[in-house]
Order: structure tokens, then sequence, then C-alpha cells
């Protein structure tokens, strides 16, 4: 059910940053999906428990607030992980069927689109083992998807939503039949984006991520302060003149 | 029609503190709701006037600058009231029908989850007598259902808005046939809640809110130092173990 | 097709305060329409040419950070005009029919209520000549509707949206049959708000802005502090006794 | 020595808002000092003990997430209680001989102005019982004396400074000869103040604290918003008439 | 005694915007100072008059709510005015000798840099009059010296201190012998600026004033913004080659 | 002179870490000084003119835009280690002789206490190369001293100001004769740090960097959020009863 560890969690980041340094192919987008029936069960019970300290070690000795720190710092890493499609320098569209739990909200939530095939099944299962979930889930998905009280009922009792309601509440964007009409959503999404001028999709990726953790004027400012740069690019020039010739406008690599 | 008077306001918070202070059986969800076919018909005419100081009292020596601390003292403590849901230990689960006029979307506003039954009819009606609302319908509303157009024609207007326009803009969750269906749905969520690890639902509800009022980065944090000790929690283990067994976890008391 | 020019932009701005400032006739709120089939095409193309430098002045002893530097000075203007329908006292409500490009979401975007026309075509197409949108859709698009996936798409896609989208999604609250039903749909809205108090429109129109951009809390002090001058109006008088009387209040203008 | 216990702590707070809330007299300045020769020695052991559940009561049943949640509760009275003079609607000028411990720092802090005679010593103790100042110190003390480097060293050592230091770096305005003396100077002090409007007053001291936590420009608005109705009081014309007359202005209460 | 009406705040702002804007001579750093033997007695009384809306129209009919939306536009006027050396594109230097009274304050503290003369006497006096200052004192003063306890006492209290404090305080970096090597001072600080690169000084100014009212983290990201256009200006290889000749550097204008 | 690289920067911030994260022996506070007579002259040329892409790869077909998403990339990697002593668990002293020019200033800034030696010679280097400092100076100087106008002079002017100054403006917090007697400071400091509870000390560290950031009342939030964990440790007890028992403390590692 493709339940994640600890060392999957590193490796999501890992594998976000190393394509996206890779000096041959340039990376325009990233889509994000699953071999498998399954997006995922969520965080696998004995890496949850090592993060808990959970294990053996604890006996008298043990300080509350030294396992405290400890979390935290393990935590954070994970939280970081969790975060890495967000961070990511290109759009990262989400391709999910099957069961879509814990984790896997968190994971999604962090992505730019989200789409589904019709067997998709949502759960914001933290609660049912007794915790917060607390790599991105809460943070992101009411600013996601707008309807709070929704998201709350989802929160309190980690019921199940499926793929039409996801849609309607605006969780995901389109629902296909299948996973593999899913993908080729996901791909033909991912074709579109990767045809228009890096700078300009790195520059509006940058300002959707603060514009909406910012008041409106700030998000102005910091647009601002990006164009002054990126507005001098040649990529304005290379669009309009092929929009002039009806021509394909080709953009080198950042 | 249940109009509500300073006194009750103050007893509105003063209530949902005893509740949730009480030693014996502890509170887990609360539902708020009503006696009557009417949620609220608003503020009472006479407590508005005594804290718009619109009495005999204004007379040519009345400084406007008094006045206004005056006001700044008295409606801070409805505020402090009508704010009582989210600032519960517990969520709050709103279940309304008949009229929901003024302060009555202050304070459903303010809760976890909103349900009502079909006869349900809403308004932000502070516009219609000459006043911005102030106890948190402006603060709150947009940011429980998303769409802003639909929210500033209301607040502008001050137009009625039924049950199935509610269920629509995400304003409640579910609309049931009458109001004691209401209270039943009502009851049910609250069954799922309370069956949940009241250190887990404390711990998601004050996450929540402060997300809502944050950037996600500093939500993240906030739930990381929140969790450094309630991941500590032995429900954790009653949680995991009750699913093994296919047993219902018992959790103890906050 | 009503393409924006600079100077186009700067007028709309002096407009809408010379509406507001004139002393004879009181204005209570804004409409902003178009004659002609289309709202419009966006900016010019010649326009951006300027703001962008990208002109024959730019010969080898070009620097950089003084082209930076005036961009920040030129796009800034731009922005201001553009927020000109957020900064206006009064609520403005936006008709839009045919084409809505570019630098037309983002006008709307700034304004307080949108409608449409069935024919009207929206999309944000800054990212299709190379640039990200720095005129407002980014920071308030999102803040808008709610649903973020949507808006994702569109902005780094720019691909059009008709008005039934456009309905579901909350961009715009109404869509009418065609441009003058739409018009009329515009003026009743308008003659609505303008028959209320104009000091209580003034400061919810305040509060909704500051109250999106800040915490709740945040959002319960400001409109504390306004209240403190605002409630003393005589409106309120006027209000509650025009509702006695089964008559229409008069309201003195600003 | 003057140790504080938790229930004087609440006291503290409760004495503060009876002072201020008192119908004859009004109160347009508060001096806090002490009676005997130190400010105080700081948290009483024993409450300390009870605030962190270092009791009895501790066995193989504790569970550190209620005990955090228990902690939560009861250390956000006292830090409620410290913060008893920022909140305060009058300015508070705090008087200071002896000793000056942990606690003492906390409340001091959140003081106006500070003051002290020649034999006063003050010490960030906290770190000196293994844990961190959780009662105001930490948040306002950088901000009181600018030094940041001096600031970390008193919290990171808990060493003692005397007078002469406190006056050089700013926590101090004034040292006296002996405590006589200083309550002499404080209550000069105070007198001053007494002499203003207190309209005046309250406004500059809401706007102070405002200002020490935001960025200018919502300072700036912040007192915009005041002024909209402190403006408006007729102490201004007392004041300078007062002026013109050669005599003393008397302004009512509030 | 150099009071300012209304009209001379207006002006000071299209002065400096004016200075600005000139084409021929590039301006790199203004110096803020006066003709006469003070700085300024403040706020003329006769425009404070009018601002207050203390006149003659003040009849039976007068709206308190009318009135403060009044105040909020004038006063939103000055205060943009007295920021005027604040939102400069270059460093002012304001040189001040005699009264430096009230609104002088509030320009002052605008400034980037203060110097006086050994006669300047300085005071917060808005409180003497019944109001609170509300053009930026109150707003920067403790920003600008770091000592609170000091300020919060010149603000109570509206006493006078003298150039001696002003230098030990921090609110001057200089304190020269008279007004003519006041001036003198200024202009040599001017000089020095003046002979540095304008895009490191405009990079710096904006990135001050970013940082003082922003998080150490969100400050980082705006000069990183900023300098991802300003890194690749031409001054530096002028600046690095002039270090290696021994000679002067030549900037361009901005 | 100890310039710095590049790859310096980067040593920096991971020798940071791995001390931490060494797990035989425990660090509890880091000094953070230099062999040779100077701290540092700063960033190596070099390196510099890699960061500003200064290089002959800069043709015709360079792209401004693409040039700055390059810059944006490294200098951030700059910052980050820039700021490796303030992300660093344990607190940081910095012991300073000689010359400490441009980034010396950057990375002292991020040190909890700075000290240093009579010879010490300081300056805010980068406008003498036409440029802004990004490193962290320009966002924590003002913060550290308090003193805005002579922070204001150091940053546009560049000179050098010495170890008098320093100490008298706070930038320091001791000066002693020569290197040597620095480091004893230095180590001295170090001695009471560590003899400390490091639960303790790590805890009132992210507090005083989070309360730096944020309004008052958010830090007392933070506290107490890591309070909840902090105070269930067993470090108070040690503590209390070392105290009686007139011994020593021993505290654990984290």
């Amino acid at each position: 059910m493709n339940a994640m560890t600890f060392e999957m969690f590193v490796e999501l980041n890992q594998i976000v940053n190393k394509i996206l340094d890779q000096k041959e192919k340039e990376v325009r987008v990233i889509i994000l999906t699953h071999n498998g029936k399954h997006f995922t069960a969520g965080l696998d019970i004995s890496s949850a428990a090592i993060i808990m300290k959970k294990d053996d070690e604890k006996t008298d000795d043990v300080d509350c607030a030294r396992v405290a720190l400890g979390t935290q710092k393990s935590v954070r890493i994970l939280q970081e992980s969790a975060s890495a499609a967000e961070k990511a320098r290109v759009p990262v569209i989400c391709a999910m069927s099957g069961f879509v739990i814990g984790a896997g909200i968190d994971i999604s939530s962090a992505c730019d689109i989200r789409i589904c095939s019709k067997d998709a099944k949502f759960t914001i299962k933290e609660v049912d083992i007794g915790i917060c979930a607390d790599l991105g889930t809460i943070q992101r998905f009411q600013k996601i998807i707008g309807n709070d009280s929704f998201f709350r009922e989802l929160a309190y009792t980690g019921r199940y939503f499926d793929a039409k309601e996801a849609l309607q509440q605006g969780f995901v964007s389109y629902v296909e039949e299948n996973q593999e009409a899913c993908f080729k959503k996901a791909y033909d999404l991912a074709s579109q984006i990767a045809s228009k001028s890096p700078v300009a999709v790195a520059t509006i990726k940058q300002n959707i991520v603060y514009s909406r953790d910012n008041p409106v004027e700030m998000g102005l400012q910091h647009v601002l302060l990006l164009n002054m740069s990126m507005l001098q690019t040649k990529d304005t020039q290379r669009a309009v003149m092929a929009n002039f010739s009806k021509s394909k406008a080709e953009f080198p690599k950042l």
C-alpha cells in the first residue's frame, strides 16, 4: 500500500533537488505520482514509532524535555521533505489514485495542481492514531480549498472523502476515469506548462507561494522586486515573435 | 425570536468556560444550538443602544473621545464573548434553524463546523442599521467560505441567503430536513469527535486556528512546538492497540 | 479590443479619485464597465515595451541595475492604478463582457463584486508573453475564489475559462444573458448599496480589505478602532427610525 | 525578600484592574513599588513547583501531553498577570530598590518607565534553576534597551547587574540615592503625567505598545484610526486656553 | 520660529519628489535643514485647528463619524508628507539647531542621519495640547534610539531634552559647536555618501527601511530579491578598478 | 588577512553543524574566533566575482533574468552559512581582533555575544565596492545596537569604527587589552554558560531569536509552547538541589 518510511521522505526531497540540479536536460515541471494502485497509506508505523521515541529506550531516566528537543529535530526534517514540492523551482502536478492517507494529504497539499482518478479515497487520518498532522495538511488544506467547515470536519473525524467530493470542494482540479487517464491528464497539463518561458513560470511560482502567505500589498512589492530582473529576460521577445510568426517559441533553460 | 442582550453575550462566554472547567465529566465537543424556532434575531436593540451610548446621557458636554474610549471597552467585551467558540479547547458544532441574523452570523462564524436545517435564513444585517458588524463576521466569513465576491455582496446589501446557498458556498457543511434532524446530525458528528483522543483533537484545534492566521511556514513551526510534548502522549499507543484488537479506544480526560 | 495603455491605467486611477472628490453629488458606489464588446485585451503591447525598456535605447552601456530601478518606479505606478478600485472609499462593482485578458483580471480582481455576461472569456495571459502578472492577479485571485489548484493551473497555462466556470469557482457572483442584462444587474446591486448608510458602507469596506490581509484578532481590533468613531454616527438613528415608520432612510453625504 | 506566589501574581493583575475601574476618583498614572528593602526575590519556589507539576502526583501514569496542556493553561495566567502594567490604560512607573530577581524583571519590563535606587541589584535568574524565563523578560528586554549582546549575556549567565549598569544600558531612566528618593522621583514623574489630558496619555500608550510590535506604516495607520475619535476631544481646547491664560488646565476624567 | 502650516507639509513632500525627479543633475543625498535660528516650532496652531475641524462649522448637525472620516483623509496627507525623507530614494541628513518641537521630531525621525548644534532643544510636545503625536514620532522614536523608558518619559511628559542628551541616547549622531559647524558636518557626511555608487546607496536604503520593519529572515529575502538585479551593476567594476588605480570612481546617475 | 572564499563560508556552516552533531562529547557553547592577527578582510574578491557572474562567460547572449535566478541560488547559500551562529542550538560567542571587514560584520552579527580586543577595527565595507551587504549586517545591526542614526552612517559611508566606539554603541560587550585576553574573556563567559542546564540555554536561545522578530504577545505564546515540554525537564530539580547542597549541578547532555 505504499506506506512511507522516514527514509522515503528524505529521499523524496533529495530526488526533487537532484532532478532540478541536473545539468544536461532541464526540468520545467514535475509530475508526482505512484506505481501500484495506491498513492500512499501514509507514514509507516515503525518510522512513526521512531520519530515519537516510542521505543524501548524509554526508561525511567527519560527526560521529557530532551525527548522533545529530539522530536523537534527529526520532525523538522520530515516537514522539510513534505514541503519538497512547494520549494521546487518548477510547478509540481500531483496525480493520485487509490488510497491517499495521512502523509499523502501532506505531500499532495504542497503540490501546485492536484488531479485524481475516480477510485481515489482521501483521509486526514492522523487523528485516529491520537496525533495532530504535522507535515503540512493542517497548514495548507484550508488555504487550498477555501471551505473551512468541511476541512475541520475532516481533520477532527478522519472520515474518508472521495474523488467527487474532492473535486466539488476544490482539493483536486480534475477527476479522470482511471489511473492511466489521470496520468495522461497530468502529462497534458505538464506539457502545456513546459512550453512556456521557464523564467515566467519560476517567477509566477515564487510569487504565488509568497502571496498566499502575505498581505496583498506585500505580494505586490514582492513581484515588483522579482520583476526588476525578470522583466529584462529575452523570453518576452521570443514569445511575442513566435506569436507573430505563428510558430512555437523555444526558450533556453534556466 | 431569541434576540441577544449584552448580558447573554457575556453569559455565552461564561458558560463555555464553565463547561470546560468542570472537574467531574470531561467535555470533548460542544454543540451550540437553540430552543425555539430561531437561532437568533441578533443583538437586542436596547443593548445595542447602550453600547453605542445612544442614550439620554448624551448632552452638550459629551466628549466624542471619551465616548469612543468607553465604546472600545464595552465592544471589546462583546468581541471576546462572540469568539468564545473559537477560544474553547474543544471543537464547537453550530446547529442552526430559522433566522440567523446579525450577531448570529458572528457567533456561528467562530464555531468549527456549521450545519443547518432547510428553513434557515441568514443575513449580515448590520449594514441596515447603519453600522459595520464588529463581532467577527467581517473578519472570519471570507476565510470560512473562500468566495469573496459573494461575501462582499452580503456585507454591503444585507440580503438574506438560504440554506441551499449556504451549503453551496460552504458556510454550512450539511443541510438537514428540519431542526430535529439538524440536531441529530450535530450529535452524530459530535459523537465521532468525542471518540478520538482529546489530546489530538485539542492540538488540531489550536493549530488550525493558528494556521488560518499565519504563513504556512509559521504554522509548521507552531505544530512542531506543540507536538514536542503532544507526541509524547500515551493516547497514540491506546489508539494503535485498539486498532489492532478491533476494539474502541478509551482515552483519559485532559 | 480595448487594449490599455500606460496612460489609460493612470487615468483610471485619476478618474476614480476625481469621482470620489467631487463636491456636488456624492458617489456611494461605482460600476466599472466598458463600451464596446470586450472588457479589455490587456496591456497594450507598445506600453508594455516601454515599461520593460525593450526599446532602442538599450545599447552596450545599459546597466541592468539602473534599468531595474527604473522598472521598479514605473511598474509601481501601474500597480497603484490597478488597485484603484480597492483603494476607493466606496464599493466598486465590475461588470464584464467579452474578452477579459491579462490586465483585465488584475483590474477586476481589485473590485468588490464581479459579475459578467454569458459571453465573457477570461485568461491570466501574462505567462504567454514570458512574464509574471505583476498588477494584482497573482496576489488577489486565490484570496477571491479559495480554490488554489484551479488558480495555479490558470496562472501557469494561461488557458481561457468561461462565464460558467467563473461562476462555479466564485470569480463572478452572477452570470447574465448579455451585456445589457449584466449592466442592469450591476445597477440593481449598486442601487441597493447606495440606499445604505455611507458611513456603514465605507467602514465595512475598510475593514473587509484589512481583515483579508491580517489575522482575525487584528481584524477585530481594527474594526474596534474604526467603530470608536463610526458607532457615534447619527445614521443608526435614521436607519432605525425609517425601519419603524416603514419609510426609506435618507443619509447625508460623507 | 518579597518572593511572589501564584496568588500574588493573579492579585497584581486584579489590583491594577480594580484601581482603573473605580468610579469615584480617576487614576491617571500608577506607581508600582514595594514595601521592605527588596522589590522581589522572584517566583516563590513552592508556587513554581506547582506550576511545573513537580509534585507527588507525578506517578507512572503521568502523561507528558496532559501535563503540558495543564502547564499551558496555568503559565498563561501568570503571563497575563505579569503583563498587567502593559495592558493598563494609564502609564505605570516602576520604582525599584534592593533585589530585583527573576519575575521582578518580567514585571518591571512590562512597565512604561523604570527608575531605581543606588542599591538595586538585578538578575535574569531563571537560567539558574534550569528554565527559560517565560513571563515577559525574554520578549521585552532587548526591545527596552536596544543592546542585544548585553541582554543575551544576562539571559544565558544569570549574572547580576547593578543600578549603574542598568542606567547606562537604559533599563532604568534614573538612579536615586535611596529608596525614599527613588519613590519621590517616581511621584514627581507621575505628577507631571497626571497633569496632562488623560485622553492624550491613553492614546499615546495604546499607540506606543502597538508601534513597538508592528512596522512603522502600520503604527501610522493605528494612530490614524485612534485619532479619528481622539482628535475630537475637547481637551485640546482646554489645553490651548490654559496655555494662553497661563493657568493649569483641568481635564475631566475618562 | 518656523511653525509649519498644512501647506508647508505638503510642499516638503513635493520638493523632495521634485529634487529627485529632475533630469539634469542627479541628486545623491539630501540635507534637510533650516534658515533662521530654529528648526521648527511645530505644526502651526491654525493649521492644527483646521485638521481637527475645531472650527465654526461645528454645529448641532455635526456627525462624529463624518468628522472622523474627514480627519482620516487629511491627517493621512500629513503623515505621507512627514515621511517624505524615509520614502526618498537617497539618504536624507537632518541638521538641526534651536527649537525642534512637535512636528520637528516627526520630520527628523523619518531622516536617515540626524546631527545638531549645541543649542538644539527637542520636545515631543503634542501631549501638552491634549493629543497623541500622529505623524511618525511615536512610531519611529524607539526604533531609532533603542531606549524605551527614556522615550516613554518624553512622550508622556513633553519635557525638553538638549543636544547632549540627544547624543547620549542616540537621537543624533554628532553635536557641533554652532549652526554653521552643524551644516558643515552634514555637508561632509553628504559628500562621502555622494561619492559612493548610487546603485549601492539606493539598495542599502531600501533594505534598511524594510529590515527595520520585518523579521531578519524576511530582510534577508528582501535584499536577495533586490540584489538579483543590483549585483549586475557595472558600478562594482568601476569601484574595484578605482581602488586598484588609487583614483576616485565616477558612477553614472541612476 | 583571512579573506573568505565561497567555500570557507559553506565550511563554516558545516563545521557548526558537525560540532553540534557529534555523539561523544556534547557541545554547550561555541566560541567563534580566528588564528592570525585579523578576524577577516571580508569576502575574497575572486569568490565575489563568481557570485556576481562578473566573469568571461558574460557574452552577448547573457540573459539578465537567468543570471538573477542564478544569483538568488548562490547568494542564498552564503546567507544560510553566514547565519550559522544564529541557527546553532547553543550560544555562540564571537571574539574578534584586528580587521573585521564586510563579511566579518555579517558573521559576527549572527552571534549571540560579541567581544573584541583594543586593536579591533570594524567596517561595513560593501558600499565601497558598489553593493549592498546581503549576508545579515543590514538586517541585524540596528536590532543589535539600537542606535539607527549611527548604523546608517556606517552603512552609507563604510567608515571604520574602533573598539571603543563598538563598546559604547553596544556592538561588543567587552573590550580586552589584546587578542589573548579577548579569548580568555570569551572562554570565561563560555564556561559560565556551559555550567547551566543545556535544556534551559537551548530554550532561551530559541525564544530570544523568535522574540526579536515577532510582537511581544507572539513571543509569549512561543515560549509557552516551548515550556510545555521544557518545564518537564529534570534539570530544574538538579539545579535546585545543587543550590541547597552548595554543590555544582551536573546536567546530562541533550
